[in-house]
């Protein structure tokens, strides 16, 4: 695309259309999202689509915009990627419609709509329709994201009821980086650590585990509310008792250095690309085997199993041999958590 | 539903999750847009999907928030749904994601989520996914909600780029009604007129023409930039003339007198129920009389013809038999359009 002019920002009559605002959708958008249904430029786009599919909707809503490992754009696009994968979906098509503060930069804009369009490469997933909204400034913080995703379902019978005695809980990776990321962000901390969101597009480590065939009872990736929401959830739906072994469960120093400072327990921290398994125990090593191909999945570790007893509950092994159970997330703002999944909360986290 | 306690504000926490955000998910969200597909409570819902469907977004920035006529609730329901029929499609499935600002009324939540409701009805969509975020005071303009739809296709041809030398063109009724409303509002107007909105569902009418076989060549809702937008558009992407009958086109006197006072020119103001038809000449009657059948069509009206002369213009034939061309509208809040119409833009109007 041509260079968009520097040091410029978004004006009232940007969004009340006209030459200017036509030249942003088609110089930013249209040129980063390029594909031929979005070219249609129709009220909506013409998608060819068969059987089982997956339709979610997310707004992102983040503040700061940019932070360790990812800006608002890349989390729009892989969170409503994330949604669809964990339903054994492939990410197909997906709207996106922005909502700008009058006098947001330009430059910021370009910055994060190509993160959103690097992004979509991950998954393949492509952006069909869209809609650009100017508010007054004052009226938003800077920059708002809704990204609504579509998928093929390749595996029907992933869902949080279908946990089974027997199976094992596998977690992909050192968990809370991305809440740690924001609170870091928020409260202007500097420490020297390599800490960065986890936030990632998880559809390719998926299609793996599907491409082998591995049984999956339950996947959920862990946002708001972090392991412990999700755990929880699975416990209550299934009506079974889950069991972690806390030694088990990787996080990295320096989310355990702020965890401490600020009173925070990891599990309920937010992830925005750290997913959890629930398989059959004799594949999980297998399960495992294929996750750890992947970069961000290579400290994925086994932090569970599923009983009959204490159904509804998960169970805490602490490496002291002690057990307690491990409640539900408090709510606040790095540690929201979704309750009612397909209606997804959260605060601006 | 059970009534939602009175005078009570959203709160920071109602985002955070927990038993707050969940009883309002529960007792709002899920009671009123109860369905099968969304009571399943998955990171996504599971649609069986066939054939050619469209995929569409809007977000809604409406202020004020309630109008003469709708509220932002009823706008985001037609909005999408309308977006689906104008494509030929059946709207079905809808998305719901809302941006909450802290201290907003629960009571006005309740109302809007409820006209959301009644509205869906005027069409037999369904919301099966949704999203809510609160964000701090300060950080958003009251609420702001954002709705994608598929529909399936039934009419694959209509296109703006279908018009052919000899069609018809129909508005729907008289023009403008949305745009003078909101400007009525925003300015404080104690008009004495019976001056509504427009906003309303348009697929029961589209669905009509369909079922009556009307080979629609083109069809649009005239939302931003209003008749003179879409009417451009056309004979650009068309490359035809458009010729239009000033006289013929109904305005009523309340929006006559508003664009007076203010400058602005009807056919430049948006509607949101408001649709033009592009349809070849000898069944424009029949279609105008299946249209006025619906009390809001009832002053449904042919007001021009299409041909090979002039192309890519729209000309305007005064009630004193003078011509000049019909130009795009000048952006501003009242009067945005939308050029790049699959990606939609507007200020908040």
């Amino acid at each position: 695309m041509a260079d968009t002019p520097k040091d410029k920002s978004i004006q009232l009559s940007h969004g009340g259309g006209g030459k200017e605002m036509n030249t942003l959708i088609r110089d930013l958008f249209f040129a980063e999202f390029d594909n031929p249904i979005l070219r249609s430029e129709e009220d909506a786009a013409k998608l060819d689509l068969h059987g089982a599919n997956a339709f979610t909707t997310d707004s992102f809503t983040v503040s700061p915009l940019f932070f360790a490992g990812g800006d608002i754009g890349k989390l729009a696009i892989a969170g409503t990627v994330n949604d669809l994968a964990m339903m054994g979906a492939e990410p197909q098509y997906l709207s996106c419609s922005v909502i700008i503060e009058e006098g947001f930069s330009i430059n910021e804009l370009t910055t994060i709509v190509r993160s959103m369009a690097k992004e979509l490469k991950q998954s393949g997933a492509r952006i069909v329709c869209g809609d650009t909204k100017v508010v007054p400034k004052g009226c938003a913080d800077g920059l708002f994201i809704n990204t609504s995703g579509i998928g093929r379902i390749l595996r029907p019978n992933i869902s949080a009821a279908n946990l089974t005695a027997g199976d094992a809980i596998i977690v992909s990776r050192d968990i809370g980086c991305h809440g740690a990321a924001i609170l870091m962000a928020r409260e202007g901390l500097t420490l020297e650590s390599a800490l960065q969101s986890d936030c990632a597009t998880l559809w390719p480590v998926v299609e793996q585990l599907i491409a082998a065939n591995i049984q999956i009872h339950a996947m959920r990736d862990a946002t708001r509310g972090g392991l412990s929401a999700v755990l929880n959830e699975w416990a209550v739906a299934s009506n079974v008792g889950i069991t972690v072994d806390e030694a088990c469960v990787p996080v990295s120093d320096e989310v355990k250095g702020l965890c401490e400072l600020y009173g925070f327990e990891a599990m309920d921290l937010a992830n925005e690309g750290t997913f959890i398994l629930a398989v059959p125990n004799h594949i999980a090593l297998g399960a495992l085997e294929i996750m750890q191909r992947f970069g961000h999945c290579e400290h994925a570790a086994i932090i569970g199993t599923v009983s009959d007893d204490s159904a509804g509950k998960v169970i805490l092994k602490t490496p002291w041999n002690t057990k307690r159970y491990l409640d539900l997330p408090k709510g606040n703002c790095y540690q929201g958590f979704a309750d009612a999944r397909i209606f997804d909360c959260e605060c601006a986290d």
